[in-house]
């Protein structure tokens, strides 16, 4: 239908030495009366974002399970887009208009989405907004075929009412809905069966992987970085949620007391994202000439290694959100055991323990401080990283991941117990 | 073979009220054998820039006198673009890398080309470096057919010896060569007739037509410009040659006389150009948390349509170039009437005569000295401005411009007399 998203194939038995053997037996028997479940996943961007890279590892770990599990994208264009970003602003809880003519357009694909799908699946993942409503347009045409699972992504708990009732009769028809966490949720969903599954890291990903310091330090070389001198770094896209801003101000702090420190700041730029290249704007401006900002992109050839290697290479990791989904940046930089100093929202706290894995904020001045505390006490800094490792070892790894959506897709399939019954995928398929 | 680009029609008649009926029978009269030719005009790109530009005039008013024009793309990819950039700035004179992988880059996509290359024309311009080599491997494939004209728009007086020497068997081949200035010419070409052909703007393109002053009020409010307060502009790429960070320094200068003033920098922003993406931060940087700086571009949305009332608009136009191929946007500008203060290089003192059509200026003080003076003393403004209008329809118009090709082809061809002869285009064909 939209062409699969190609993937590379995965190993379980990879993960051995680093989550053990049992989880592995674990996670096998689960998926054993799932074998042969044809799941699809549907999104709107295969390169990108938080999502793709869940869906990079999920997929072909569905696959090496015994299902059979793709990932497609669906057709959109610019006013698609334009209207999909409205919705998460507006899903984030900021104002935003909501007119008829952004709802046509999103029925619109909608429509044109539906009638590109043309396969049947025992399992179809919808993630976020873009592709929510195409369940709506084929249920009325075919009927309903297969089991339906809206993903939601971001945190709604504050998303605006005008445009969450409109949402709202789309996402009842699903058969599941999962978010982030239990607090993200909407309460007062007639229909489906709701979860909350936080995501989880690949540690094989180019993003996570060991890298050699030689690698680490040829990356910093390339982009003007001394690898001598303290290095800040936050990962994260320029807008008004991620506050590159302030964690510039908290950089400003740090540097009275400590001058030859080093910021660095990445983000995926967007072609088709005005928005994104106007924070750029912003953000360089208020850099000013300090050359010790670095302001770095996919434009400036940083792919997932180069960010691995900024990870690696950082003295403290600085997470500034004003709100957030769940930050999976911030996993990424526990496991490389980099001292972390985030702000306290969104799914934040469930990675950083306070004083145990990291440091939370709650303003610029306390974030300067603790990252100025780890700058002089590097012993400090060790222990946290290494504590925040093993917490994500122990809760925020794809592993996990890979084992919540077994056990969704068995609960609403009504697969219940054990390998005991041994139903198998034609069962799944007819019930 | 490449697709052409399509082009809405233009009627040579709705050029009398500017350039009178004298001129436009000269050009019908110039035409006259040329009727039923068929012309192609070959570069690398539609959109952006000069070339577009005069492209986007010239080939529909070749069609209206009778020939057959069309303007074709050829294809390339990333790599060929980055190949070609540094051949633009190796012939610019900036010192470039010209390895053996670029030349097999560039010849792999003069083959390319030269094999879609399906239809025969009597004239075939070739336009810059991208698309020069086809005409050696069509030459080669089977045999040369049709009159070939390069049409080099740079300047090639300091171009790099290693670089022009690999390029200069191809230019040889062909039977014209034109160049904006002559001294923009390599002497010593064997082979090809050469001219210095100046561009010209078009005063009924959206660029250039009169607007109302409502119009530019709303473009200004737009984009946050105080239509109240004096307005400095720029309109170049982000890049070394043009300066930008100059401009800025200048812009200084006199705001501390004259702390009202605004600037505004205007940029084409091409998305596979990581240079312009790094030279627009910098840029950025360099102005800094002061808003009275604007830095636009089509990523905010502005066009032809907006240039031209920011133009419009503008107390003084400022261009800093520190090299120069012709600089058209000076033509634009002096159309409009306004005052430009402009850098004494490349073809920019033959459209601002200075004291007379403008300033030209050889330092940052000296620019900020003029402007300032010109933001004092308005009346100067105006009659320097009216007299660049007098000096652009005079020379810098596009019926001049489409005057001298038609001379060019039938120079080329040995059309060389008057209608008298009237030689059809078969006899241009055939000979």
């Amino acid at each position: 239908m939209f062409g699969n998203v190609p993937l590379p194939a995965k190993r379980l038995s990879d993960y051995r030495r680093i989550v053990g053997e049992e989880r592995l037996e674990e996670i096998r028997a689960l998926a054993r009366p799932l074998r042969g479940a044809r799941v699809l996943h549907l999104n709107s961007t295969a390169f990108g974002g938080g999502v793709a890279e869940l869906l990079s590892a999920l997929v072909p770990l569905l696959n090496t399970l015994g299902l059979r599990a793709e990932w497609q994208v669906i057709r959109g264009d610019q006013d698609l887009f334009a209207v999909t970003k409205s919705m998460h602003n507006g899903l984030q809880g900021m104002p935003v208009t909501w007119t008829n003519e952004m709802k046509e357009t999103w029925l619109r694909f909608s429509r044109l989405n539906a009638a590109l799908f043309d396969q049947e699946y025992d399992f179809v993942y919808v993630h976020d907004q873009q592709p929510l409503g195409l369940l709506a347009v084929l249920a009325e045409e075919h009927g309903k075929r297969g089991r339906w699972v809206w993903r939601c992504h971001v945190d709604l708990s504050t998303a605006r009412s005008e445009l969450w009732e409109f949402m709202r009769p789309y996402v009842e028809q699903y058969d599941g809905v999962v978010f982030t966490l239990p607090e993200f949720a909407k309460n007062g969903l007639k229909g489906p069966q709701v979860f909350a599954i936080p995501p989880g890291i690949d540690p094989l990903s180019p993003k996570n992987v060991a890298l050699t310091n030689g690698t680490v330090t040829e990356v910093l070389a390339r982009y003007g970085i001394d690898a001598g001198r303290p290095l800040l770094l936050q990962v994260s896209r320029f807008d008004p949620w991620k506050d590159p801003l302030g964690v510039i101000d908290a950089y400003r702090s740090v540097k009275e007391e400590e001058p030859s420190v080093q910021l660095v700041l990445i983000a995926p730029m967007a072609h088709d994202d005005p928005e994104g290249w106007s924070y750029l704007e912003r953000t360089a401006r208020k850099a000013g000439e300090d050359y010790d900002i670095h302001l770095l992109s996919n434009v400036n050839g940083v792919g997932d290694r180069e960010v691995n290697a900024f990870q690696r290479a950082a003295s403290v990791v600085i997470q500034k959100s004003v709100r957030e989904g769940f930050g999976l940046v911030i996993a990424e930089a526990l496991w490389k055991e980099r001292p972390v100093v985030a702000a306290n929202v969104g799914g934040i706290p469930l990675q950083v323990l306070d004083g145990k894995t990291g440091f939370l904020v709650n303003s610029i001045d306390e974030a300067a401080e603790r990252t100025l505390r780890l700058l002089r006490q590097p012993e400090l800094g060790r222990r946290l990283g290494e504590a925040g490792r093993e917490h994500v070892r122990g809760n925020f790894l794809v592993t996990r991941y890979l084992r919540d959506h077994l056990q969704l897709m068995r609960a609403i399939a009504g697969v219940e117990a054990e390998p005991a019954r041994h139903r198998g995928p034609s069962d799944i398929a007819a019930s």
